[in-house]
């Protein structure tokens, strides 16, 4: 099988050099770190072992790659209005496109924009950073949670077959029955904590280690998980404890969209809120608290770049 | 009548020099500016005419004060735990006090610990402020609405005699026969900005420049308006617009709580939002998007004062 990989980012650098690692023929699009990677190769240095592609197969243009049979998305949402010029030279009805993004509805969007391809959303669970150009950090986890989104009885089995490819890399890869349920539990986390350590410009460590941002905290949890039960999931409400806890336990945590602030990028504001509220609101829920976040942040990024234009 | 003026900043030293400089018998009690003072005198630049007050009245301590007819307490709210102590040596159960001062409930919170005296709120819409020590520059604005707490029919005309003291120095000086209603009318400005200015660090002009933070005002201020019905106040909605309106008539303006921000002093957190939350709270009334600011402010507050220590 053929992978493409559009972002090679943290991710997209991670996965698809792991597969490659392991022997799989993997195609990369890169956009800013092309000559560098060309010439250098890409490093990667994980808890898993550390590698070094010497001569991956590197793209300036996705005109310039072959047909793939799976095209991992590792760009972030505030991008996808490029995916279908960067997807059509490299994609045919036969082609599974994983969306390993965060946010909801974001494989809707896709399939409005390119009805012939078959789409599945990925969930990662990992800590990986792009250290510099072709050098991507792997730190911890790795999971991946993968969900069929339009998928028929053929990219069905192609999906089995990249579940196969990940076991010979040792990254947990699973294949969830219901995209919607797992795209809602994700956002139980990203939408409390993302926003947060935006608005209040810290780490997770420190909202947790203060009795009104765990309140509020928690509170705004309860939020996601009666929308996404309004929208289709079954989210036990326990489930608020369990990531909880699970925060308490982690290292001291930069969330993703808190790392777009620090680096003054656009913020994955649309995908991550935007879209949940919307989605709730249809379906008759109103988060009052995650709208008040998702207006904070607005400003908030608003205010940034219009000062680096 | 004598006045005493505690906390000579921006507004202490603004009414109360004027009042001495209109011929008023005022005492004033210092904290940290004593010394200079009371060699340098005090200094006023107001659009209604600059006056500099040679040898005015000083104190360092309350305990050195006559006792006064007339007290306005000009403190912020974070230090009124300290106003039993202050008060009194310089109070009897004639003196009539006037808290100057921001939020709610702090007049019943001053007489539960003080049931000898007679207590007025007042709320000021100035625009002043205290340039260095012994010198403040008022810049617009300048009237004040009091109301009474638990005034007899002798604190009452002692207030008009305050009203009659005010007229000469062409101060607008209101009675309002509403205290609770006054105060919640006020608050349906100052949650809003207060809050929102803290949090996003920024001033009135550039939230009212965005429309995702104008919409979050005014969903706030529909919140604080229902509250304060739910408790007593005749609120008609339109108040929001006319508070929004006049806003967007202002100059660029950083609220009192965004100034204590800046200078990393403690936010009046407890008079302007815990306790109309509670209030409201006990009158059925839950005011979800204040009650999230107000758990932010209390994060950002802690973390500063903690890195202050």
């Amino acid at each position: 099988m053929k992978y493409g990989i559009i972002g090679v980012g943290a991710l997209g650098g991670f996965y698809g050099g792991i597969l490659a690692n392991r022997g799989c023929d993997v195609h990369f699009l890169f956009h800013n770190d092309y000559n560098y990677v060309k010439e250098n190769g890409l490093k990667i240095d994980s808890i898993l072992g550390d590698f070094h592609l010497i001569t991956p197969n590197v793209y300036s243009s996705s005109k310039d790659m072959p047909i793939c049979d799976v095209v991992l998305v590792c760009l972030k949402t505030t991008n996808n209005h490029l995916l279908p010029s960067i997807l059509k030279p490299i994609t045919n009805s036969q082609t599974l496109v994983i969306l390993i993004q965060n946010g909801l509805n974001i494989e809707k969007e896709l399939a409005c924009k390119m009805n012939d391809i078959k789409i599945a959303g990925g969930m990662a669970f990992i800590c990986s950073n792009k250290i510099s150009k072709g050098y991507i950090s792997h730190l911890d986890y790795g999971k991946l949670t993968v969900g069929g989104y339009n998928l028929d009885v053929n990219a069905e089995k192609k999906l089995k077959q990249v579940a196969i490819d990940f076991e010979k890399t040792n990254i947990p890869f699973v294949i969830t029955p219901d995209l919607n349920d797992a795209r809602w539990r994700k956002l139980v986390w990203n939408i409390p904590y993302n926003g947060m350590c935006v608005a209040l410009n810290t780490i997770t460590k420190n909202i947790m280690a203060n009795k009104d941002t765990r309140s509020l905290i928690k509170d705004l949890m309860y939020e996601v998980i009666e929308a996404g039960n309004k929208c289709g999931a079954h989210i036990e409400k326990s489930f608020a404890d369990d990531m909880f806890d699970n925060t308490d336990k982690m290292s001291p945590y930069s969330p993703s969209m808190k790392l777009d602030y620090d680096l003054k990028r656009p913020l994955e504001i649309r995908a991550i809120y935007s879209n949940p509220l919307s989605i709730s609101a249809s379906n008759g829920y109103e988060m009052v608290k995650v709208k008040m976040l998702e207006q904070m942040l607005r400003f908030i990024e608003k205010e940034y770049l219009e000062i680096k234009k």
